[in-house]
């Protein structure tokens, strides 16, 4: 029992919780984490939200982090739950989108006594077992078995994930629910902020990165994703209204720079870019390359030409300036001091510094006014379809591929999932942006486009927000099957397709927006040019205040062009690489 | 290249799954797995099916193998996909469902590179970082890195498979796939039989049963689902049959004694079973218990109470004769031995022996003609529903811990995932289930029984049972929420609930069952006994030949006797173990 200086170890968990400014915690129930869930309620301002499964509770958080800005907290239960979350704990790994992940535990009695209970797998099992399965996806784990530490490891877990930002685990035997601990801790906030160990390193990379950029000829910046993930989107922003510098988004960023600046040059990805692009980015003899995430689909499969002696990299892990490399430095403080530097003197760097190439043209790539949809066509036309603050979700396959030729209206915040690329991500994803997006107030729509073959492997969370009566604008792409696998291999082999049976014209419906209970929804098919368009510039359907569904249908072997030239990058280069080998055997 | 005495990997593999007897090929494509998907299609008699998402997919081979008997394969990519997979490899790793999960993986050469691909989490990742985290839920693995072990490492992993009963795990780098093997291995098939390593000890074992046999004055047969997911099933029946020894089965193996036989003496649940069912097992004075798996919901709430003197234990890791235990012998050639043994001299052991004491009677728990469905009624009444040779599924909850309750008519296969206990898993297993009934010819029904917060989880697979033309009876248990979770804490806390918007009614609809479409299909929703019964003797909808579904719903409260019941037992204990040790510390 807690005594008034004391409070139990649930409650202190979620009032930490709170504290950072969370609102809602995902999860789904089980029996392990039942009364620690009871504890939700004891704090004022948490609210439960239940998801259908925890794959997409775990889609859900990384999407409610993404928006938010701080971590999501999901809760799932011992064995069951938490390697159902798996997949989706990774993607916000591998992605910067941490979250709190909190497993239910049996109690620690049985848990010594290795109880034969369900949810372990054999007899005398190490009940812990999982908990090491999960090594390789988060930044650290708190497994509260002694009654001492608890709170220190529940504050030290939670300053990881707000450092690190990515997933980190909190472990909770039912028995230690009800711990008490000291409530005094919780009257000194828990510093979260991001600090390098030396902050004269700091001014050093600073103070060379300043002597660069007086230098720089055609300085040029290149933000990148980590950035946007660390907390770097308002600095990135102001960074490059500050000094004007010819500034590039890429894949996983887009967005980040205002595309309706005259300095937003567009979106580089090595040889997969528009034409110019690459070009003028290689051109520069100084790139500040803030918040890198140097993956395959996101540098156009390893196309990337800048040379190191004009970049700076901004790592969440380290900072290299030219030739010299600062291991363990986090770009975040560095890009404050950065930007101080740069508002403080704007005349000794001559800013802001307009460009004098003309900036590369977006090229229009397929002016449709009729007939049947087509993907050079449809991308940039949902580009047209967005509105300022809108968030906007796209689904890993053509529509991540198309997306990036659209532009963007200012301040649209993009959740796609290039790097982890795991389809169905953003059914999930979008549940958790529209919950974050509740919390913040957020005033933009709620985008979705997904594929079908991506939405029957998560369909059931459309459910949810009809459930909690959140209504995002909803485009479904069918295209009868796996369009993006279509493109890598076997265009015409069975296992590319998926069900073509399903009726996306009843989904709402079946998931409860139905007229009936008095709910405004409509859904509409469009397999035409005219059709779409009367949907997109219908006022109704645009303002996004009903539920509703808009079925755009396309061509089975139709697929964007930045798809299949990323796919004929990648082939090039293997082939060049295999030929090496042979030729390498050939001399051995 | 393959020449005529090599065969490439692919299809070597392939070949070697087909020599099973497998037909179809469970799994989700990604683009690291594509070439090796082409190979299924260059092995006659093998078929491709595509699974919404892996979870379901691992779900369904979980459920094809309790049918078939032998492991189903499951295909998955690179991270994404098998990290997806993990909680239903699980619970067939516990419940002894094993199966093949082969994997795709990034070519060699980029592993070696350790490429910042997608699917990665970082750079300079180790690929393998995804093998580690699979370790606790296989048997084994073959990660196929060198050309000249990979046959032998798929031989040595598959036969493992069949061995164990546990899944096993093949990753296979893309540029694997074309590697030639020698064609000629594929001529010798796969020994998988179980053997021991010492059959003089196997026969120590069974004449040691034999003279307990000879001697008992009361012997009982408790057989447990161990013994059916290791091949037993047969052997059982025919001791039982053979003997007429009292037989009782377990809530995981129910169904695997004949219950019209007048031996069948009930099920076997602690003190959570039928009035004279523990009194009478444990009054014996042999029990032969084959296959157990004595987790907490198998045995209520550890509450069997049958003496180690009294006990033989043959389990898949050890058997037990009163105190004399032989490690890792393996049941199933012991008892082959045993009922060879008793089949050739039935006079020396007196058999058959009909048991002198009345059978248990099975109390009819609620005759109900009328007004809301009760749980007390319904589960008795689903139960003569049943037809011979039916498989059918039961999800967890209120449905697995009501069907107990019911008598089965003769060969019901169940399947129920009462140790593992994950909900959802009956939907994907059902599909599994489907697909294995299609390959040996099955006659009987697959009868679904789930309750819609399960359903909820993994409702897409219910599209693929459409899509492939199969045809479940499905019921769907709709009492508001996860009622067991409620039974066991927190009746009316928000997070039991669940969305009650869903609209099962337009379910199978939605999935692609449409009279439009010139599909036979009817739904069907039930609030009370008149119309449940007026479902459950409607001949369309027992013949199960068209698509149909009966909603049940029931009050969000009314919980079966048996989970109530279960509860208070697992309370009582918890109570107990508390007080000893508050007894303890104040001792000390």
């Amino acid at each position: 029992m807690a005594s008034p200086s004391t409070i139990c170890m649930g409650q202190y968990l979620f009032q930490r919780i709170k504290q950072l400014g969370t609102e809602h915690i995902l999860g789904v129930p089980g029996d392990f984490n039942l009364t620690l869930l009871d504890e939700i309620y004891n704090v004022s301002g948490l609210k439960w939200i239940g998801c259908c499964n925890e794959l997409n509770g775990a889609y859900a958080a990384d999407g409610y982090t993404r928006i938010k800005g701080t971590p999501a907290v999901l809760v799932t239960t011992y064995a069951v739950g938490e390697l159902s979350a798996m997949n989706g704990v990774a993607g916000a790994y591998a992605e910067h989108a941490g979250m709190i992940h909190v497993v239910g535990m049996p109690a620690r009695s049985l848990q010594k006594a290795r109880a034969m209970l369900h949810h372990t797998m054999k007899s005398n099992m190490d009940h812990a077992i999982y908990i090491q399965m999960a090594e390789p996806i988060r930044e650290t784990h708190a497994y509260l078995m002694e009654d001492k530490t608890m709170a220190e490891e529940i504050d030290r877990t939670i300053i990881a994930c707000l450092r690190s930002r990515l997933p980190v685990y909190i472990y909770v035997p039912v028995d230690a629910v009800s711990v008490p601990l000291d409530a005094k801790r919780l009257e000194t906030p828990l510093d979260t902020s991001v600090q390098n160990k030396d902050s004269k390193i700091e001014d050093h990379i600073v103070s060379s990165i300043l002597s660069l950029v007086e230098k720089a000829e055609s300085p040029a910046i290149l933000a990148d994703v980590i950035g946007v993930r660390h907390g770097g989107r308002e600095l990135i922003r102001k960074l490059a209204e500050l000094t004007h510098f010819p500034s590039y988004s890429t894949p996983l960023s887009k967005g980040v720079v205002d595309e309706t600046k005259p300095y937003y040059n567009g979106l580089y990805n090595g040889k997969v870019s528009f034409p110019g692009v690459a070009d003028s980015i290689e051109a520069s003899d100084l790139v500040l390359n803030i918040g890198p995430l140097p993956s395959d689909s996101n540098t156009g499969g390893f196309t990337r030409e800048i040379k190191d002696e004009h970049l700076v990299w901004l790592g969440h892990d380290f900072c290299k300036v030219q030739d010299q490399t600062f291991d363990g430095v986090h770009f975040l403080p560095v890009l404050k001091k950065l930007v101080a530097a740069l508002e403080a003197e704007p005349k000794k760097f001559k800013l802001p510094r307009p460009q004098k190439a003309p900036r590369p043209d977006v090229p229009l790539l397929l002016d449709q006014k009729s007939g049947k949809i087509k993907q050079a066509y449809v991308w940039q036309r949902l580009g047209r379809f967005l509105r300022e603050n809108d968030i906007l979700l796209v689904e890993s396959g053509t529509a991540q591929f198309g997306m990036p030729d659209a532009t963007f209206p200012p301040n649209v915040k993009l959740i796609t999932q290039t790097f982890w690329s795991s389809i169905g991500f953003t059914v999930g994803a979008c549940f958790g942006a529209l919950i974050a997006a509740k919390e913040i107030n957020h005033t933009g729509r709620v985008v979705l486009i997904v594929g079908e073959g991506s939405l029957q492997m998560t369909v059931q969370e459309i459910g949810s927000y009809i459930r909690y009566g959140l209504k995002p604008i909803i485009f479904v792409i069918n295209n009868n099957g796996y369009a993006i696998e279509r493109a890598i291999h076997g265009p015409e082999q069975g296992y590319n397709d998926v069900s073509t049976m399903w009726d996306y014209q009843k989904m709402l419906e079946f998931f409860g927006a139905r007229q009936e209970l008095g709910i405004k929804t409509k859904s509409r098919a469009t397999k035409t040019v005219e059709e779409l368009e009367a949907v997109l510039n219908d006022e109704e359907f645009a303002s996004g205040d009903n539920y509703q569904l808009c079925e755009i249908v396309m061509d089975t072997f139709d697929y964007p062009w930045r798809l299949s030239e990323q796919i004929s990058v990648t082939r090039e280069k293997m082939r060049r690489a295999a030929a090496q080998q042979t030729a390498a055997t050939g001399e051995a």
